[in-house]
């Protein structure tokens, strides 16, 4: 029954990588937490790097500087 | 007062069908727990299937099998 | 699919009144969305008063002033 | 360590009123509560007015009447 | 970078499973997508089974019925 | 009509801290964005630090080696 959402900048992730992601996630949780996979929900949010700031700046900023 | 987010994948709702949903929504609070609709929001996501995953499996996947 | 997050100040709802409130919601997106109930999860956050503002207040205040 | 989360209407941010907006939020939780900068995350999520609803109705309907 | 929700039902995951979790979350987003542990943050929410329904039901009834 | 979430450690905010919270971020929103107080909502979510964690670690641990 477990819902995990994954909020990473939107920087290129591609499909082969979001499938590792979900399905290690999913079994982590039925490992550990013993939760039923079939009820386990996965949503990926990929935010554009001019919408999601660390330490007040935006990462766009931080991006151009290197960081 | 009550805020209510709405997760569905981007599957092609349309604008009409919104205006039930979130109208429904609003008269749902308002019947059952007597909240003010002048206060009630209601946003609605709609994520790439991409970005869905049950069972651990994106629903990309689940769709191109029939699921 | 769908999931559905519905965020109220903890006032006291009932067991009986979540009942209908998670019934009503995923009969909604069944009937408007064609949603399948049997993947539909609804998750219901009661907030504390003293941790929800509107118009820069918090609730407990305006609770106080009889709004 | 805070995370913050803004939803509001895409209806036009600038990068420059959200520098400015993830800046003085990070600032006040500095300021207001100790909380570190270097550990403060902040996500904007811009909503289509399609996706918003106010007592029960979409935000696109109230910008056309002029709310 | 990454900000992780987890949200899972109330029902004694133990610190033990939650360190378990955290940590392989995190190891999970450095392998696939090399994601800056320093950076990476995950949130457990860990919901009552009153406020938490599937296919219209809380889950505090699907347990009484041995689901 | 912005909504916004702030997740903090439960780690002893008190009321008074709240009060200038929530008034700054809304007048925030007023002066970089035009956005109408009165429908601006502010929820504050405090995080038990057995729940959060940075760099794979829980922060009740992080607190006890003085991080």
């Amino acid at each position: 029954m477990p819902f995990v959402n994954i909020k990473i900048t939107r920087e290129g992730a591609t499909t082969a990588q979001k499938k590792l992601l979900v399905a290690g996630v999913t079994e982590l949780l039925s490992s550990v937490l013993n939760k039923n996979p079939a009820t386990t929900h996965v949503i990926i949010d990929e935010v554009d790097t001019d919408n999601w700031a660390i330490a007040g700046e935006l990462v766009t900023g931080r991006r151009n500087r290197g960081l």
